[in-house]
């Protein structure tokens, strides 16, 4: 039942879904489906929290390891991208938590863990010294919903799309090393408002 | 009416939103809103063709500019993202895209744009040599993705929440220049299935 809750809750979000809905994708009577989760709520919540059990499981198995902690990151990355193609629960977690906004944000499982080991990164110099590990952090953050977000946008389409997992080796492959050919000032400076008038600010 | 019905679609989605809502939300009768609309699916189109023309018409402003393909491109993920934060428009259609599968992605409308000034940075070595346009254009669409996220996920929390546009500029610096001190060989290989022991990849 939980499985089957996982799904439907992946597939057609909180407000789409109802307890008669799963008990019938289930295949078992409403009544077995409420004696144990007394609302609607009360079945999102376990499933937002079988997701988050089963993404820190993941990355569990990864932190055991031998790794650095830059390297660990983008393991956990690719990890995650991973529950996400393979784990319902996974994304059900994700869009339950984004649907219903008084709940836990799924990243808030792992994201601590990730900036602890880029602080840790920084400190033994993995990182260039202008790539702080806050910005690191946030670029993962970017990259784990991008990935959902392709994800969720290819599912139903047949199996003729790029791993997400793939891709994300591939951005990260362009992230370490840099994509400008040039260290210069190609960067534009921030503006206080808006551009007005095409190019006005260079 | 069309403002109205983009913040309904925006903030409720595809499914919550009926033209009788949208109708009460604008302040004019369901028979006008029928009269131009006979259906929600026609009405969510407009809105979608109206996030689209707003997004062009922001994008055109600055490749009319002077600036180099490299820099346009960045100059273009920041814009978007200013139009994710300020244009409802923008939102419902990248949103409405994503719900109703069989019209076009919003990415649709910019993506081969930003694919072909790519193309263009790096036939003149404003790229790193292996930085393939085709994953720099993956590394926008993600990061793309990515501010929308962050977005949905902070909006109506208040104002307190940084701005997209910085945190893409934040985000845009490390992947220019890269985040690694070592240009050797963090990088895990690709592995054919998944981890299943911590580390025994490596």
């Amino acid at each position: 039942m939980m499985k089957a809750a996982a799904e439907e809750f992946d597939r057609h979000g909180y407000d789409a879904t109802s307890l008669s809905r799963i008990s019938a994708v289930a295949g078992v009577s409403i009544g077995a489906v409420t004696f144990h989760f007394s609302s609607k709520a009360d079945l999102a919540d376990a499933v937002q929290q079988e997701g988050r059990a089963v993404t820190l499981g993941g990355l569990e198995r990864l932190t055991a390891g031998p790794l650095s902690p830059l390297r660990l990151v983008i393991d956990l990355t690719l990890e995650l991208a991973r529950l996400m193609e393979q784990e319902s629960s996974v994304r059900a977690a994700i869009r339950l938590a984004r649907e219903r906004p008084d709940t836990d944000a799924w990243s808030d499982a792992w994201l601590p863990m990730v900036r602890a080991l880029l602080d840790q990164a920084y400190e033994r110099g993995q990182l260039r010294t202008d790539a702080l590990p806050a910005d690191v952090t946030l670029l993962v953050e970017h990259l784990t919903n991008g990935a959902e977000a392709y994800l969720r946008g290819r599912m139903g389409s047949g199996p003729a799309f790029e791993s997400t997992v793939a891709q994300l080796r591939r951005i990260w492959h362009l992230a370490l090393v840099g994509v400008s050919s040039d260290d210069g000032v190609i960067l534009p400076q921030p503006r206080t408002r808006a551009p007005s008038q095409a190019g006005a600010a260079d």
